[in-house]
């Protein structure tokens, strides 16, 4: 039997999407053997890559101005790529410091060239609980870019509406909120998404990049770690992580059959309207730390009286067939992570396990 | 029905392997969900891991002077990040250029800093049918290190003895041969393997390290980019492909069920006797073009007497269900990748095939 996965990334995937890659896992569309066994060079595997590009174009309404490429690495490998193809010597990039990721990419930045925290909204005790407001922003009208991160998974909060940036490039890691909702890809001259947590697992992670943008990266740097290498040969340089674009394009197939992204938007809204209702309802017993206008639909973290009552709410949940619930160890408390594969369903359980706990304990 | 597939890469695995994994897909272990969907911080993923490691340790007899990576990115990624982490400012690198990867990674490694050419088996057509002799070789004793690739997967010659290089530490891509015998690793600084070829799925590299090479690693690269950060982290700083990880494990423990790496050279030995027999046998039919001393057991390449009957064999294998035979488009002919996975009988089946086509149009 299926538990409910509230895991952070790697995450829950949707049942369809595992279940087609299981059907034909030894026989891949009667070729006699698996896609893991397929060239990257032949019809079979370019079909499903090809097709994972033009889904993805359509659910975000691409234009030509944009190119998708898949690359490996993740996106701390991105946390280095942006500043060594963008900042360039002697310029400087801002970066927008909002949780644990933005100063991760931030460091890398320091180790290639000379980045500015153009806003942060660390708390005094080296907690995030907002995302910074626009007049907080003190932007480089000269900065080569700047950098946030739309989702923060470890202290569960999510920019709402975009910064003004004027004609700054806006790069985003979007690793743990793409595809959530529509988005309006023209404001961003880069964005990147490890796959691992609202569309498909670990291995591949998703550039969306803006082309002039891309002309401006630096030439000097290793083929393999230019943008316009993977630009240049539609993601097929070396050899991809063809299963994981596999998984990823069953993933991308099944939102799309789902009814796009802003069913997807209508269903992740459900689902963190249900889950932050019940924290407020019950507030007395759970409390919700982050501020309201910055509540992340993506990952509800809150906290129970006391650090045992955490504990013992993990392990109740876990008998409950219910997993991933542990907060991040630099954050603790309960992360309830809501990527699109967690149905309403779902959280409705979580919902009515939290009400009998709370009654139980409180 | 199983087709025979001699993919150069990503190739045929292992039935047993694939089986294994599309039995648990759905739920791992009773766990309730996908291995695909387990964190990578979980015990039940974790285990997996350990257990590649255990069994990479286990087969190729490592000690303590040696650590195993994961990382992602391909043998192109290493091709960077190799110079980038040895090669300090102002000083050199040995390579030995024995074909197209041997090329790549050298041109990788002029983009960091000023490697040297310490020799080449290039022919006057700018093809490799041969392995540098050790009195060709021109070594610098101050070199970095020396880099050689020890199968090329598009010529199909390989290094059968290593070449004696003194103190100068040996770096070695061995995507395409890995663990396809056993292998005295004491030899090595430093060993890097795409898992597609030998050992499993693309997606993951192997990275086997000696701990006082490592050591000397320059220290100002982004995190992600220092063999140290894995090594300190167990390859978990960032979230591995796990499931190309997962997938590479069932492969380890296929290959230590058949017999550990003595069988996997008596297996692979008696393949490629039998093929390159074959190849003598039909001389006047089927041209090998590699010196014999420098045959690769891995990547058979031979050619028919005209280019239209190289096509008329793929074609015909291809009917006879054997796929992945046409040469590399850089090299032309017929390419037989008999990596791990493929059996004796495989290779028969395709020998009884070379037979029958040849007394048909010789």
């Amino acid at each position: 039997m299926r538990v409910i996965n509230f895991n952070a990334g790697p995450a829950g995937l949707p049942l369809p999407a595992l279940e087609r890659a299981r059907d034909e896992f030894i026989d891949f569309q009667g070729s006699g053997m698996s896609i893991l066994e397929h060239s990257h060079r032949g019809k079979e595997y370019e079909g499903v890559h090809d097709e994972a590009i033009a889904l993805l174009t359509r659910l975000l309404g691409l234009t030509d101005s944009h190119q998708i490429l898949f690359l490996q690495g993740g996106a701390s490998l991105q946390f280095a790529m942006v500043p060594m193809n963008f900042l360039p010597p002697g310029g400087s990039a801002d970066y927008i410091l909002t949780g644990t990721w933005s100063e991760k990419a931030l460091d890398e930045a320091k180790v290639v060239g000379s980045p500015r925290v153009a806003g942060s909204s660390i708390g005094p005790d080296k907690r995030y609980t907002r995302i910074p407001r626009q007049a907080e922003l003190e932007l480089d009208p000269k900065a080569a870019y700047v950098h946030l991160t739309s989702n923060n998974t470890i202290f569960g909060t999510q920019w709402h509406a975009w910064p003004q940036v004027g004609a700054i490039p806006l790069v985003a890691d979007m690793s743990s909120d793409f595809l959530w909702r529509p988005t309006d890809v023209s404001r961003f001259a880069f964005i990147y998404a490890g796959a691992q947590k609202n569309i498909g697992p670990s291995g591949v992670t998703v550039v969306i990049v803006r082309k002039d943008f891309m002309a401006k990266g630096r030439k000097d740097l290793p083929k393999i770690l230019k943008y316009s290498t993977f630009a240049e040969n539609n993601s097929l340089y070396n050899t991809p992580p063809t299963f994981a674009i596999y998984l990823m394009r069953n993933v991308l197939s099944w939102i799309d059959k789902q009814g796009g992204l802003t069913a997807m938007e209508k269903r992740n809204t459900a689902k963190a309207e249900l889950l932050y209702g019940a924290l407020d309802r019950m507030a007395g017993f759970y409390t919700a730390p982050v501020e309201k206008a910055a509540r992340s639909t993506m990952n509800v973290v809150f906290r129970l009286p006391t650090e045992a009552l955490d504990e013992e709410f993990v392990t109740a949940a876990k008998k409950a067939r219910m997993v991933g619930l542990k907060g991040h160890r630099s954050a603790g408390g309960i992360r309830v992570s809501t990527y699109n594969a967690v149905s309403l369903e779902n959280v409705q359980a979580l919902v009515s396990f939290m009400e009998s706990f709370a009654k139980s304990k409180g």
